[in-house]
C-alpha cells in the first residue's frame, strides 16, 4: 500500500512548446514517481499558455522531495515555468471572513468537520461579534474586528498582524466588507469571494432585488478570486436555481443562501485541492 | 365525451381586491362551464396587481360565446379588468423572423409540423436568400426581404405590408435586424426573441466572445419579449449550460444553439397556450 | 394591514365535477375571505380527481374559524371532498429520525433556526447516541432508542409512547431503520424520508456502490413518503447531480449527501406548506 | 500554422503500472509531436486498468504514420495496451438505424449538415419506410429493411450485407427492434442506442408511462452502448427534465424527445472524437 503522504501535486504553468509533458513525465518517472492523474491545458498549441497538474506517488517523498525540485526547477528554468509541488498531506490554511450570514461560514464548518474539507480553519475574522458563540463550538477561534470607514485601514493592519504569514487561502463567506488593494498585496494570499448573482450580471450590491425586477427566471451565485476590481476577479464556480413569478425578493435571498452554499463548497474544495490555475481574467480548473 | 373545440381560455389582469375569483368562477359555472385549470397569481393581496389564466369547457362554446363575453364584459367593467377569451382551438397566426442561422427555425417548423406547436406558420421572412429552399420544405412561404442602412425603414414596410393584420406574433428565430419602434407599433402583435446570453449579462451583440473572455461557468439564452430598448424587454424564459476552460468560443456557439433551440421552443409554447402575462417589465407564466 | 394570523389554507380533494370552484370561491367570498393564491389539478375532468389548495385572508380568523368550517363541512358532503383548513400561523410538530450521518438533521435543525422552516422541532429521536451533543446546542430534546433485531417492537413501542398524538409529521432524516407497518399505522401522521438514490433506480441499500457499479452519469436523491413498502411511498421530490468516472464510490456518497440535504429540506417545506397531496402511488405539488 | 490533417489521437488502455505517460510522451516527442490535450485515468494505481487519450500535432503525419506506430506497437507489447491511433480528419462512417420517430435521426442530421458532426453519414436503415423522402433531402441513402418476427434474421442478414465493414460506428436513433447477438458480432462495430428513460430506472418499453404511474419528478434519457442484454451495456451520457403532476404521459413522451435528441448528439459527438473508452460495464469518457 502506498502512504497518503507520497501523494503529490505539481502544478505548472508556462508557454506551450514541444515535450513539456514528455520533459515533466520523464523526470517523474525517473526518480520512481508513479503519476495517478495529470490534467493538462494549451490555450493554444502555438504560443499559447500551457497549464498542467499532475498527482502522482513517490515511495518517500519528503526524504527525497528537495531533490525531486532541484530537478524540477531545472527545467522550469528551461521551459520558463511557473510551478509548484504540494505534498496532499499538506493542509492549507484557511481563515473565514464572515459578517452576519451564517450560512455559508456554517457550511464550511460542517464539511470541516466531517472531513469533507481537508484543511486547517486557523481562523474565523469578523466585523461583527454575532457568531462568536456558533463558531466557538467548532474550536475555531473567532477575531472580531470591526470595520468603519474611518477604521477601516486601521482594521484590516490588526487583520494583518494577525494572519500575515500564517494563511494560505482566505474565504470571504459572506463577508460584506470591501477589501483594499493594500491588503491584498500584504496578505500575499488567494482570496476566494462568493457573490450573490450570476456575474457579471447584477454585480455589486442588492442583486437579489435587482433580478427580481428585471424579471430573470434564474438566479445564480458566484464564487470568484478576489482582485481589486471589484466582482471582477476570475470567476471560479457558478450556479443558479430556476425562479419564477412567484418568488419574492425574500425566497430568492432564501434559495440564494443555497446556491451559495453549494458554490463557495465547491470552489473553496477545488482550490485546497490545486485544481484552479488562474490565466488572466479567467481561470482553468481541472477537476 | 367533450369536444376540443369546446375548451377555451380566460385571461384576466385587474387590480388585486375581494372576490374576483368568487365572481368568475360564478359566472363560468353559471354558464354551465368546468374550470379544468386554474392559476392566478397576486403581486400583493393588498393593491397589488392581480393575474389569473383558467382553461374551461363549455358546451357548444362557439354558440355560446358571444353572451358568455357579455356578462365577462359587465364584470370586467366593475374589477377594472383587461381580459380575454380565446378558444382553444383558434390556431395563431405565427411568423418567424431568421437571418442566416437556421437552427431556431428549423426546430419551430419541425416541432410544428409534428403538431407539438398548434399555431399556424403564415411565413417566413428574412433579410437574406439563405433559407428558401429549407422552409420550402415545409410548405411555407418565404420572404426575402433585404435590410441595409438606407433601406431600412422601406423593407419594414414591405414587413408591415405582408404581415398587416394577418399575424398573431412574431418570433425572431435569429434575425439580426433589430426592429424599429414604428414598426413594434405598427404590427402591433408580440415580438418574441432569442437573445443568445443569460439577459442582463452580456446583452447586445458577440455575447459568447464576451462570456469567454469573462469566464464564465455556465452560459446561456434568453427568450423574451421585444420592445424598444434593445434586449431589455419582458423575459420569458431561460436555459444554461455548465462550460469549462476546455471550451472555446466555437464550442460556446455550437452549445449554444441547443439552448437558444430549446429556450425559443418553450417560450413559443408558453406563448401560444396563453400561459404568460406582461407585468411591466416582468412576466408571469402559469406553467 | 393584514395579520398573519388570519391567513389559512384550505386543501381540497374529491371526485372532478362542475361548480367545485365557484362553490368554494363563494363560500370563501361570503364570509368575506380574499384568496391569496389558489392552485388546483384535475387527473380528468371527465370522472377524474380533483385537487386544491387556497390560501386566504380572513379577518379575525380564529372567532370566525368554526362558522367557516362548518359550511365547508356541508359543501363537502355535497361534493363527497376530503378536506381540511390549516391556519398558516399554526406550526406543525415535527420530529427528526437520525441515525449517524448529520447532515439532513443539521440542514433542517439550522432552517429551523434561521425561520426559513416555520415549525416546532418537538423531538430527534436516533438509534444511536453520537448526535445528543449537537442536537442538544439547537435547544432540542435528543431521544435514543436503540433498535436491535429482537428490540425493534419495544423501539418502536417506546418511540409511540414518547411522540404519540404529539406530532404532526416525522422526518427520517438518514435514519437507517425500516418503520414496520404498525408503528406508520399507530403513529398516524405522515412521515418522510430521504432516499439516497434517484428511485426507482437502486431502491434498497447500497445505491451508490450499484450507482458507481452501472457507470450512471447522474446520481440523485429522492425524497417519499414512507408506506409499508420500503422505498415505493409516493415520490415528493428529486434532485440529482452529475458524476463522471473520475467519482469513486465515496465521493458519490459525499455528492449524495448535499443532494438529500436539499431534496428533503424542499420536500419538508412543501408538506408544512401545505402543498402536497397524495393521489394513490403519486403526489400533486402546488409549488 | 498546423494542418489539421497532422493532428491524431493516441487511445491507450493497460494495466496501470509506473512509467506509462513518460513513455508515451517521450516516444511522442521524440517524434517531433506536439501534445495538444491529455487525459487520463487509473482505476486505482495499484493494478487497476489505466486509460489514456492524447490528441498530438506531427507535421506530414500521413508520411510519418506507420513509423511511429510501429514504436507505439513495441511500448504497447511492453505495457500489455490495447491501443489504437486515429487521424483526427479520417471522418468516421456512421449508419442510422431509426424506426418511426424521426426526432433523433433528423437532429444527428442536421448537426452533420451544420457540420457540427464530422462524420460520413453512409445509410440510413429502417424498419418502416416512412422517413425515406425526409432523409432523401439530406443526400443519404435510405434502406427500408423491414422486419417481422419470422424475417427477423433475413433482415439482419440484408443488413449486414449491405453494412458488413463499411461501417465505424452504428446509431440507433429510436430503432425499436431488438439487434440480436449475432448481429453485433458479425457487424463489429460499437452501436450506440438512445433508451427513453434514466437507466437503470424503466429499463425496457413503455418507461415514460410507467415513469409517470411512478410519479417521478425527473425523467430522463440515456444513451449507451449496445450489448447482447437489453439496456444493459456501458451508459455514455444520460439527461433529464423536471416534471409535475401537471403533465400527462403525452407530455413526458414530448419532453423526452427534447432529452434524447441532445443526449444523443452528445454520446455520438463523443464517440466521434474517441472520447469514451469502455471499461467493463461503464464508460470512462474524457470530455
Amino acid at each position: 500500500m502506498r502512504a497518503a503522504s507520497d501523494l503529490a501535486r505539481l502544478i505548472v504553468s508556462c508557454p506551450d512548446r514541444h515535450g513539456i509533458i514528455a520533459t515533466l513525465s520523464a523526470c517523474l518517472a525517473g526518480n520512481g514517481a508513479n503519476i495517478v492523474t495529470s490534467d493538462q491545458h494549451s490555450t493554444d498549441p502555438e504560443k499559447g499558455a500551457f497549464f498542467l497538474r499532475m498527482e502522482f506517488h513517490l515511495a518517500e517523498l519528503e526524504k527525497r522531495r528537495s531533490e525531486l525540485e532541484e530537478q524540477l526547477a531545472s527545467i522550469a528554468r528551461e521551459f520558463k515555468m511557473h510551478w509548484r509541488l504540494t505534498p496532499a498531506n499538506e493542509k492549507k490554511r484557511v481563515a473565514v471572513f464572515v459578517s452576519r450570514h451564517e450560512h455559508c461560514m456554517l457550511d464550511l464548518l460542517w464539511r470541516w468537520r466531517r472531513k469533507e474539507l481537508d484543511i486547517d480553519v486557523v481562523a474565523v475574522v469578523s466585523n461583527h461579534p454575532d457568531l462568536e458563540t456558533e463558531v466557538a463550538r467548532f474550536g475555531v477561534p473567532y477575531y472580531h474586528h470591526p470595520v468603519s470607514s474611518t477604521t477601516k485601514a486601521q482594521a484590516e493592519q490588526q487583520t494583518l498582524d494577525l494572519l500575515g504569514g500564517g494563511v494560505d487561502v482566505i474565504v470571504l463567506a459572506r463577508y460584506m466588507q470591501i477589501l483594499s488593494g493594500d491588503f491584498l498585496r500584504e496578505i500575499d494570499a488567494p482570496v476566494i469571494n462568493i457573490h450573490h448573482s450570476f456575474l457579471p450580471a447584477f454585480a455589486g450590491a442588492d442583486s437579489h432585488a435587482r433580478a427580481y425586477e428585471r424579471g430573470v427566471k434564474l438566479i445564480g451565485a458566484t464564487a470568484h478570486y478576489v482582485t481589486e476590481d471589484l466582482d471582477e476577479g476570475p470567476i471560479i464556480e457558478q450556479g443558479v436555481s430556476r425562479v419564477s413569478h412567484r418568488q419574492d425578493v425574500d425566497e430568492l435571498v432564501r434559495l440564494g443562501r443555497d446556491i451559495e452554499r453549494m458554490v463557495l463548497a465547491r470552489a473553496v474544495r477545488w482550490h485546497i485541492e490545486d485544481r484552479i490555475l488562474v490565466h488572466g481574467s479567467r481561470t482553468i480548473v481541472f477537476r
